[in-house]
């Protein structure tokens, strides 16, 4: 089946798939509050990546024509929209976490433990909905601000469904076929029904997963809140930031630069306790999945110059050394026995 | 395969989809404007009709726990929530219309003309799905906070399409799902792909035809602004509120109560300005093509008593002459022989 739909997808190849973390987007210590600026930085640095290699004016076209909060009347003239030609370059699938939405709904319910004969449980699951979506609607109307046209695509609303908290049905066509008429589909992790304990929380990293396998994109770029994966906690005084990650063919891993003091020794990476889904070794195990496909995995600080480069695609063929940020990458057998 | 449809769901029956008119939860008049108060009584009526017959708590368990607009904190406790028993009920399907919400996007564009090569095509149909779907959060929460387990599904997401404007594919397994689960679906009018011109509008109105067909209610209410089906436009002094129409088998209707002076006059509609995807008179349509079903369509005022008495199922074996509103029914031919 890989290979019917690699075959599939030569023709017009999904170029990026982009995981924005919830950390990089909200405040993750205040319920419900999106980092306005980051969300601003970002949504611009997609358009330039998007738009990359073709001359189109600098001048946006905004696709968002609400009110805004506060505001009266909507500021949008028709004539604000210029020519926009849909090359295969646009060709990106936005993937967002929940960050301060949709956590404290999910953790104070168990949501992720299942139970909807619970009235608890079926409460938090409605509450938890709620509150994603309206992170969803958020980010979707940044982007659109920008020119991207964005439609945002919930999984549960897609009837996709987990089985013992996995991927049990997943259909991407509505997501393709998006796509294939020129829009940048926005999903998010989201609480979904589980045919075996009712109801589960389907993370925006396992959706990144199967998309990755589903869509075969060039490259996946996870956005995060700090600069990468490091062999301690960030905050620790002496962390080193690891530059290259090698995935072998078997799904482990291990680090290729920089070449640490002590081989032997087991990287050090907690788990975030705000992250409900699962920390930073998640984040590795699934970007450990993604490489083992052959697809580039960039773990980059958000709204940064090196997050601009890693979303234009410039480090696949080669990592300056001025970029700072986790490359993770399938290392053939022979190219470790060399090292 | 009606027949087949019919036997799956004779089981579990939904017992009723309810149309919320744009212009009974916006003003129609005021871009992208809620009417807070008719969405709050249609939103408690929802929920009184939904249980009733059983004892329970008049308490009500808020399903929505963000934060409001302005308010930096959720007022929300986990004692909040008691006994939930799920009952078939419950089995209710929420369609909404936009109002004025979508409608300013959708026809500046012309979305529903199609041609998403157009810049300012695909701009409006970016700009029409931000609209309706934060109309349908708003929507979901307001179910919620009555303690309806709502949850919010789009067309588009569902990946449902259209061709030359008529649905192509609308599966509905995800809204059933959604139902067995024990949620209250919440579908909306939205922007979708079609097959032969790019893009189009999927109406509330048609979504509605379509469960119809594939859910087998034991009844439709369509909630408007006015008291139902009129013989000229309501605002006119000597109007006469149609109280039954009959629909042959043929899909064509007449009115059966009250028997108008001149028997043969085509009662006149208005198709209302302010309404993109057609007014007065595409409902009926609409409504005839239910009702040709067998299912028993009430067109009723929104929040008030007589909504409520609709809702509740009450009309089912008799119309009360104290009710006002509209009664679109299946009328078998030995019937419409002896009038």
């Amino acid at each position: 089946m890989d290979e019917k739909k690699q075959e599939k997808h030569q023709t017009k190849p999904i170029r990026c798939i982009v995981k924005l973390g919830g950390a990089a987007i909200t405040y993750k210590d205040e319920l419900e509050k999106i980092n306005e600026e980051n969300l601003h930085i970002v949504s611009s640095q997609l358009r330039q990546a998007m738009i990359s290699g073709r001359s189109l004016s600098e001048k946006v076209h905004g696709m968002d024509w609400s009110k805004r909060h506060g505001e009266s009347e909507v500021s949008f003239t028709i004539d604000d929209i210029g020519e926009y030609a849909i090359g295969d370059s646009d060709r990106f699938v936005v993937v967002h976490g929940a960050g301060s939405f949709g956590h404290f709904q999910a953790s104070k319910s168990g949501v992720h433990k299942g139970g909807l004969e619970q009235p608890l449980v079926k409460a938090g699951f409605v509450a938890t909905r709620i509150s994603v979506t309206t992170l969803n609607l958020e980010i979707v109307r940044a982007l659109a601000r920008e020119g991207i046209p964005s439609v945002g695509i919930s999984p549960f609303s897609c009837g996709w469904w987990t089985n013992e908290r996995n991927i049990a049905s997943a259909d991407v066509s509505a997501v393709e076929k998006a796509i294939d008429s020129g829009f940048t589909p926005v999903l998010h992790g989201d609480a979904v029904l589980d045919g075996s304990q009712g109801c589960s929380i389907l993370s925006g990293d396992v959706i990144i997963r199967h998309f990755a396998a589903e869509l075969k994109p060039e490259y996946v770029v996870f956005l995060t809140d700090v600069s990468g994966v490091y062999d301690r906690p960030p905050v620790e005084p002496d962390a080193v930031l690891l530059r290259e990650i090698g995935v072998r063919e078997n799904g482990s891993w291990y680090v290729v630069k920089p070449v640490l003091q002590d081989l032997n020794k087991q990287v050090e990476i907690t788990v975030a306790a705000h992250d409900t889904t699962g920390g930073m070794v998640t984040k590795i195990t699934e970007a450990a999945m993604i490489a083992r496909l052959g697809i580039d995995v960039y773990i980059v600080k958000a709204a940064t110059s090196h997050s601009l480069r890693a979303l234009s695609g410039e480090l696949r063929n080669n990592i300056p050394d001025d970029w700072l940020g986790t490359v993770i990458r399938f290392v053939r057998q022979d190219r470790q026995q060399e090292s």
